[in-house]
């Protein structure tokens, strides 16, 4: 059983005192005898009396925590993501209490309302993907607890937010594929339903479009087919594909895969991009170009508008789109001249 | 007719909000705008709600919050055991809250610190590395929330643990490269002052010893060392060594970088196993054996031993090595025969 807390009355009853003398003794205002304050100081460390924190952030209204709800750290994004915030709350005095909600919606209201009960100062949250209830975001709003969104957005929510630009990513991957002469442009999307996966898949028909490039049904596959791996094959082999901008930088690999399979050189025959500078990307051979989404720039920019709403509820809402960065490395063949 | 008595249910659905908005009205917690305090606590007071004592003791005793201290989600390897973690702990119906300590004390102590406030029903902790202070953890112990480490241990601390087993773990590997005739094997060493980098180093000599090889002082290398470069190239080139064992999987992917450097080939010349099982060790090329410390079972082990001192608190001190496995990848020539 859990022990049950020292609390000031405790160490008044044991010394015979009252607990208003305790407080004094304790808190180093009124009067209190030297000797009795010493005698009060020391058996409240004996009995490891620490003050309650409830009852002294009712005083203060504030924890200095701020609560932060993120999907899970299998992607290095998210641990990028997190740094950033870091580097903001830890310097201005914060403490993070982080929940995952592993894309789960239950299991985000759950860690939402734990918050909320934590008492929080704040709250970061990146809504997990098939979000379609937003009670739990509204009672965070109705308790007049600072919100900010993170990665997602959802219109139905008038809160600060802070993304990524996910159309003018994929734009500036595919028009520096078409720059370098790629013709037939295989586009591998994300997972259905997300805004993320028509925000890329936008950009690379908009770089096509400038390009005068027409977009071919058959190049653009979805990473939820079953038949992905024959597809990519057939047209990596048979469509002659000479270049390839995936939703993200594993499904890039498959490509890899299948090209040295098929005895298909990158970048020489085929020029690949794939998105959110994992680390992998670095690790594979030819090192993969990617599309860098600035997740720790994120974060600390999503902390920013955080704090600002903390100690200004009336300040004005902040969102923005945080500029993606087109890495070059070994998969692409180099701009001629 | 005795009336139905009113339950913060009601008040909820009267008012269209949660049942937890209501709660934290009543009981002064929490932030609710103060005109919806108001609205909620003057229709209680006109329905006659009373709280339920024993609903409010059930409350206090327990918070179904288990408190998470690790260092930090770069490395996969927190993540998983996080996994680990949450496997058992969802299933338990406890949600986490999760802190990390970058590896700083004194981020460490005000984790626990926030924990205790938070008053969660046990805590789970990697001690961070450079740890000589332990009066945070002592508080902890005192304060009668049970207790569990994870990954790291001291022998200060009288908790249940759960560890990974170093010194086998780098035995499999050395005495592997041994079997496959390797004869000048290459180590380089993790951070100073970790006990993992000692054990690894031991189950290293110990191998060899097994194998009736001598350890070469100048075939064991410091991570740190700012010459690591030039040294690895003088073992491979100069040494001849035929098989290498790292700490880490970054550090084996060193190696492969200066080996294709000299044109040695992996596995052909050189025999590689790294520590941890990255997910780059299966990208890199040829992919990486490894050796894997199951960290989502050193998760599940710890939630079970931590769900166990919450249930009992007279439960047996239960402790654990969790064995590690060798994963044989192209990076090793194969066993003869």
């Amino acid at each position: 059983m859990k022990k049950k807390r020292i609390s000031i009355t405790d160490i008044a009853q044991a010394l015979q005192v009252t607990p208003s003398t305790v407080s004094r003794a304790l808190n180093g205002g009124g009067k209190v005898s030297e000797k009795k304050r010493q005698e009060i100081i020391s058996l409240a460390k004996k009995l490891g009396y620490r003050p309650n924190p409830i009852a002294k952030s009712l005083l203060e209204n504030r924890t200095n925590t701020i609560g932060l709800i993120l999907p899970e750290f299998t992607h290095h994004f998210y641990s990028r993501v997190l740094a950033g915030i870091e580097s903001v709350t830890s310097q201005a005095g914060y403490q993070l209490l982080i929940c995952t909600s592993n894309e789960n919606q239950n299991q985000e209201i759950k860690s939402t309302l734990t918050l909320l009960d934590a008492r929080v100062d704040g709250i970061l949250a990146t809504i997990s993907k098939m979000n379609d209830k937003f009670e739990h975001i509204q009672e965070v709003m109705d308790s007049g607890t600072p919100l900010v969104l993170v990665d997602r957005f959802s219109e139905e929510i008038e809160t600060p937010y802070v993304i990524s630009d996910d159309f003018k990513g994929a734009f500036s991957a595919v028009d520096y594929l078409c720059q370098i002469g790629c013709k037939n442009i295989l586009h591998i999307k994300g997972p259905d339903n997300l805004s993320t996966t028509f925000n890329r898949f936008m950009g690379y028909k908009e770089a096509l479009r400038k390009h005068e490039i027409e977009v071919k049904e058959e190049l653009v596959l979805e990473s939820s087919d079953p038949k992905l791996v024959e597809k990519i094959r057939f047209c990596l082999g048979d469509l002659h594909a000479d270049g390839a901008f995936t939703y993200s930088d594993y499904l890039a690999f498959e490509i890899y895969k299948l090209a040295a399979e098929l005895k298909i050189t990158i970048p020489e025959e085929l020029s690949v991009i794939g998105y959110a500078d994992e680390p992998i990307s670095t690790y594979i051979n030819p090192t993969l170009s990617t599309v860098n989404q600035q997740p720790f720039e994120m974060g600390a920019m999503s902390a920013n508008y955080l704090l600002n709403k903390i100690n200004d509820s009336a300040s004005p809402l902040e969102a923005s789109r945080v500029d993606t960065k087109l890495i070059l490395r070994e998969s692409c063949r180099k701009m001629d001249g």
